[in-house]
């Protein structure tokens, strides 16, 4: 037997009670407003066949996932996102479904990325996504479910935005002003660091590496100066293209007005998310304050399930992660008070008494009530400690006296008042 | 873009909503339970190293786990128990905490093992313990859970029953009967077996692998063919070893009473379980036709907590995993009906009724009601389609005609009854 202390994995968390109970809170939350939209849980294994992440992201992915070859030679990986299960579940069963399936679950997942400070290798994650629906009705619903989460948890429009943009419209914009169309994911990538850029670099960028004129370097550098959906209609609302997609948006705007969550959300096509894999309208959510990273990213990806073996079928879905959205409430003190809580404390004074206290412990968990007890023998002021090291509300005590009256004497611990009680009645319940 | 089917790993499951729904409501029964018990959840990583594992439970343990060689060069294993992950947490904490300490968990475990018909590489475990707390209330309060968690969910004495054994009671009758201390694990792994060989392989085994003479292994035998405390008692009570061990195992089993679950819960000497890490009271949980492997086995461990470098504290706990009861459960018919379910599926008429339908289907999520409508504009016959389909008790429709008298007609999807309701008597809510 040695005595090594044994140490948890870096990048790991454990949940303590008190930290369980912050991410019970917010997977309570998750499952509410999900279950209010009427979305389902689902579940898929943590661990998947390698190939099915390489298929979706491109073998750049191995280098960033926890995978191995397993004792039966297989290539596999401890989950790195949940939409490939997704896809692979649907691929099997999308036919027989009713359309469109309107799915969620709250998977753990796990990067292998370089050890920084605060950088974790496991998150949870909310994904919901719905399948089967192209309309942009589905993509507003998308978001309203995101934002309805944060606001269930206390964040409304003064504390976090939604900044929405559209692959469709990106397109169109880039191609209208001379970005071929071999290029386009080039330009992507210059977008996706405008924000973060100076605009010398950004100009420079789009000629190298967007095949653009200066002129038109700068054409597309002002769209992301000074944006609005109006003024991209103005500018270029007369090219057929741009029209419809700016068409599609100001409906996608319009419905998330109609359900009151227009101050949520703004217009910003400098969101570009994932390279390969959006077809539509993206989205981000952050904190007003804009110091912390993303607390939600997701949009429209139709081509995905067709990939992975599937029936050809439209999905738009997000993902929400526990980490930032947990420092976000935690900044704002907005996580409630989740200290320990018992309905009871049942304190006993001699062997018979004790024996009944068991009986009336076990009648009131019957009625659901949360009730502790000492598990040995001990002293009545030994009892009432443990009883507020647990959080009783009430104490119960039953000793000799009160037994062959028939009652119990319960004390609230806060105010400190006693009354007597009939055991009959107590058991019996409100 | 490939189009190859991805399959999932064997041994492993995919939870889709009528799954996870089963899932759910057996562990909300866990929680449930476990908090009118006043425990307190926790976590720890589905990922650790490898070295607690095998501080644990020896060498032998490696070629069933899930382990492997991480990109930081960490001999790292998929959990396959839970109860490492809390002795290495409560290694760093025990000392501030409040003595006894009450957690429960539901970690998902994974083991190796040679794929067989049925059998899963993985499963979700219901681990429930108290540490600190070495008298037999503790072991009590124990059993008390796990079957208070089962009578939650339809199985009654009829279904289930608790075999009760105690290893020092085991080991005080074995040395009276002759085995000498050194070969004692030896004599545990015959009596793990007696159920299932026949007697004189038994017999034979105990004199070659206990070293005991024959008449010595008759008498061993004779314990476990006819045993019965009373019977123990009767026969050995005069050594002062077995009388102390007879008199907790009395005490454990009138508490045991007092709660009103006696009718559960039977004394079986053949009840081992894990060889070289319980310390005192085991048990396991079967069901009555006994054609399940166990659904839940526990018991006390008192030495685990030292090993991994914490302070030396009695423990006492169990496992309880979801496969063996959810097939319990399904063959018994105790699951209940867990198809979806909408409150409100809102029909609108028009893009004006549309976008006042948003707002009212908005407005009533808030209320805490699960909504939907369609994604699309649709006809009336194809809404109704749909909320049919997704199962809403109540279809709301809102037309031009009833959007002008500021009304909705709800009709009763089980009855088809249809009333007319003020639109913002609905948004008020009950």
């Amino acid at each position: 037997m040695s005595n090594a202390a044994f140490t948890r994995l870096p990048g790991f968390r454990d949940f303590v009670p008190e930290d369980l109970a912050v991410r019970s809170h917010i997977f309570e939350a998750w499952r509410r407003v999900s279950r209010r939209y009427g979305f389902q849980e689902y579940d898929g294994p943590p661990l998947e066949t390698l190939e099915l992440y390489v298929e979706k992201s491109g073998e750049e992915i191995v280098s960033q996932l926890y995978n191995f070859t397993d004792k039966g030679d297989r290539e596999v990986s401890l989950r790195p996102e949940m939409t490939p299960s997704l896809a692979r579940i649907l691929a099997d069963r999308s036919r027989a479904l009713p359309k469109p399936i309107r799915w969620f679950s709250i998977p753990q997942l796990f990067r292998y990325e370089r050890q920084q400070r605060g950088r974790l290798r496991e998150h949870f994650q909310w994904n919901v996504d719905v399948v089967g629906e192209s309309e942009v009705g589905a993509d507003a619903e998308i978001l309203a479910v995101a934002l309805d989460a944060l606001r269930e948890l206390g964040l409304g429009p003064e504390a976090i935005r939604a900044r929405v943009s559209d692959r469709r419209l990106l397109s169109a914009l880039l191609q209208t002003a001379g970005v071929p169309e071999d290029r386009l994911l080039a330009a992507y990538a210059v977008i996706d660091k405008v924000e973060r850029e100076p605009p010398e670099k950004t100009l420079e960028r789009l000629q190298d590496e967007a095949g653009v004129t200066p002129a038109q370097a700068g054409e597309i550098l002002a769209l992301f100066q000074n944006p609005g959906l109006d003024r991209v209609a103005d500018r270029f609302g007369d090219q057929e293209a741009v029209a419809a997609e700016v068409e599609r948006l100001r409906d996608y705007f319009s419905i998330l007005e109609a359900m009151e969550l227009g101050d949520f959300v703004e217009f910003d096509l400098t969101i570009v998310r994932g390279l390969a894999y959006y077809t539509g309208i993206v989205f981000e959510i952050f904190d007003r304050a804009g110091e912390l990273r993303a607390i939600c990213g997701g949009g429209r990806y139709d081509r995905l399930l067709e990939r992975v073996g599937g029936e050809s079928l439209p999905a738009v879905g997000f993902g929400m992660g526990d980490v930032v959205l947990t420092e976000l409430l935690r900044e704002r003190a907005l996580l409630p008070d989740l200290g320990r809580e018992l309905d009871y404390f049942v304190v006993s004074v001699g062997d018979e008494a004790r024996r009944r206290a068991l009986q009336l412990a076990h009648r009131l968990r019957e009625q659901g009530a949360r009730v502790a007890y000492s598990l040995r023998g001990q002293g009545v002021r030994k009892q009432f400690k443990s009883a507020e090291s647990e959080g009783a509300r009430e104490v119960i005590v039953l000793g000799p006296e009160e037994l062959s009256q028939g009652i119990a004497r319960v004390r609230d611990m806060t105010s400190g008042e006693e009354r007597e009680v009939q055991l009959e009645e107590l058991e019996r319940g409100p």
